[in-house]
């Protein structure tokens, strides 16, 4: 079977972490690895969890190598609305040079290019490798790597390595390879305000009791100040200046200029953090986030009610040198010296994951810029993430290794969305960076 | 039958006027009303609307006598959640003295309590009543009297009277009589944050583009001040100062104390506008309300995005000297020249009705007290009404009569909610009431 048609079939797998009903199709998918890893001459296992299994796989030990732990995932997001979907998610099909599917970017097409790298080197050199190769697939990424992050502290010997790779990050535009030095931290919470004991009739109790949705606002008002900086005491302790040379590559970044972030997002303006570009406060800027609110009526027309209550949920990124369990103390802190009269306010934490971020210019991070380099034939652009990866930083922790993250996930790539897309090209292209980083790797001096 | 059994039979029919499917119950309804009206010796029909029938009767005319239109709804809310009902809701039953029904109180209960005053007078008077009486029964109050509005209009000459009575307002506490001189009138919004073109990922774009919740609680908050005061502009012009008479009627008002209200509603404590109480707040002044909220992820759990937009209804409770139309103007102003960077906002004008009030002390403001004295065995309070009833201004406006307002929802008849319920004893005292207002209208020199 040729490699695209390989790709298809795992992506026909409707391994969706979510779904209960898909808990079969995740455990088929990863079974399907394993032989896939198997066949090879890994030697493969799937681990069972109190969830979905996870996958890890391992080359046969040679002395004097260093060894890589290439991280992926191989379950997939819901497909909702399926409905807008153009062809069936889970029938993947070739249109424009993208195969089309869920997961087709976000990961099994990423982690697929890697298993396949991987699979072109042994076969070119006899069963062997230039480094000692670890695969550790999980099957729960969509769903919080709940099981992940036990399995890692569980597995920790077994899982010993220098370097850990990932293709689960973005690349900034076509044809710009993108080397991820960093990833932002996550704190989340829910806030409850309750008002009247029920749903009161506006006209026979309004003017004398507080509207907990207005309270609601109130609070989420009190958040931020004038310029757009966070307004809770103490947010941005230990939060490390951007480096010059920092300001200076992400200036160039493509797609990231705040007149193309605004296009791509469809808003007549960027709105930053005061003194920030729209790059800079993605890629190393924390942030409060309104994600959703809800309270009293909703439906059609109108219903003179004020509501026994009201909900916000809030999340935060995070960056080096904050911590999520703090900074969720000091929202809690926050809210409960925030609060109207006339309601109670419950502040509900959520979970949260440290920022991290690595050197891209250590020897592992070098060999990674020329590999990325040589692949795509240009010299790649140097990102922090804005999104969250929090086993990335838990696996730094438990094992001690930084990870080279060579994400492939380009911007219109749907990823969470109907139509989720990977090119053909990209695919193969990745395939030869992950021989080429290999190989780079094995020269480092170990 | 007796009076009860009869009222039950009117109770039976599920007559909810906001569900289609309950139309011809509605009708029905309306038919079972006319048959009663017509047995008693009134001239009675159902006129056809576009929704539902509005029922006219009239006694026949005596030259001399002055005309009293009896208006009421026979049409009821919905009975969701139907689980929370102790007994079937068109099933009535007598528990503790009350029979429980949805329309038990509002508005079937209130208005056969003047149906059967009326036949009562009839029998003790051989047919003739010391009034000419009009009863004007409509379908459609629960979805916005749609219709009746256009119907006063097209028949104003048969609806010609020199005075309205209306119980469909509340009574303050049990054994208080309750003579309500004043509505509320209402105007009403809705107002649509829109920011990015879809929702976006909060890691992938949180810190360059504006969250369309925070911009709309940024709106919300800009609603009022620090004294509780509606801050838009304009908006208290017109509106007169609250009578020291009011002031001291509404202190002695039993529940209406700033401590009972908050028991009432179960609040921690009232929260009105600076300088008034809560009764204050209630009767005689506007309010602005935010009804209900909503945008983003409102599920279990967390979902890190950036909401596309984010919505508020609102709507505001009138006093006299505001208009609906002039008010909502205002608040689009306002919220136009409040419109937070990055966002765009469309304000959608909703349905309004003016505040009404009249002299409580007129000829029939007297005899209407007396006749609550008299049946009650106690003084009435005179209170405005804060909630709304548009069509009584309307038909001030169109008939050029004055409403008397003799309420008998008790706090806790539960309407618009499960285990609607109107006790037995206050059922009787409105035939009597009933009777002994129209004697006493009848004695008004014409």
């Amino acid at each position: 079977m040729n490699r695209l048609d390989q790709l298809a079939t795992l992506l026909r797998f409707p391994s969706i972490s979510a779904q209960k009903e898909h808990a079969q199709d995740v455990s088929d998918c990863a079974d399907w690895l394993v032989d896939k890893l198997s066949g090879m001459g890994l030697e493969a296992a799937a681990h069972k969890t109190r969830l979905h299994p996870i996958v890890m796989a391992r080359s046969p030990r040679e002395e004097g190598k260093p060894t890589v732990l290439i991280y992926g995932h191989y379950d997939v997001q819901p497909v909702d609305p399926v409905e807008l979907w153009e062809s069936d998610p889970f029938e993947p099909e070739v249109r424009d040079g993208k195969i089309y599917a869920r997961g087709a970017t976000d990961n099994k097409g990423q982690l697929f290019a890697h298993i396949l790298g991987v699979e072109e080197l042994l076969r070119q050199n006899g069963g062997h490798l230039p480094v000692n190769v670890i695969f550790l697939l999980e099957g729960e990424e969509e769903v919080g790597s709940g099981s992940l992050s036990q399995f890692i502290k569980d597995h920790r010997d077994e899982l010993a390595c220098d370097v850990i790779v990932v293709s689960d990050t973005g690349m900034a535009a076509p044809d710009t390879p993108t080397f991820s030095y960093g990833l932002r931290g996550l704190a989340g919470a829910e806030i409850i305000v309750k008002g009247p004991s029920a749903d009161l009739h506006s006209g026979v109790f309004g003017g004398a009791v507080a509207n907990p949705i207005a309270a609601l606002a109130e609070i989420i008002t009190s958040f931020h100040d004038e310029d757009g900086r966070v307004a809770v005491r103490g947010f941005y302790d230990g939060v490390e200046p951007i480096a010059t040379w920092e300001r200076s590559m992400w200036a160039t970044v493509p797609g990231m200029s705040n007149e193309e972030l605004a296009k791509l997002t469809g808003v007549e303006t960027v709105v930053t953090e005061s003194g920030f570009t729209g790059a800079e406060c993605i890629f190393a800027r924390p942030t409060l986030e309104i994600n959703g609110i809800g309270g009293g009526y909703q439906g059609e027309g109108s219903k003179t009610i004020i509501p026994s209550h009201a909900f916000a949920k809030i999340s935060c990124r995070l960056v080096p040198g904050q911590q999520p369990e703090k900074i969720e103390t000091l929202l809690e802190e926050h809210v409960k010296s925030h609060v109207p009269r006339g309601v109670t306010v419950e502040f509900k934490r959520g979970h949260g994951g440290n920022a991290y971020v690595c050197d891209p210019n250590s020897e592992f991070g070098l060999a990674a810029q020329q590999a990325l380099e040589e692949a795509f034939g240009r010299k790649p652009v140097l990102v922090r993430e804005g999104g969250s990866i929090p086993i990335i930083e838990e696996m730094k922790r438990v094992l001690g290794a930084d990870a080279l993250m060579l994400g492939m996930c380009l911007p219109d790539a749907r990823i969470h969305s109907p139509n989720e897309n990977f090119p053909v090209d990209l695919f193969s292209k990745g395939i030869d960076m992950s021989q080429i980083l290999l190989r780079r790797l094995g020269q480092i001096k170990h």
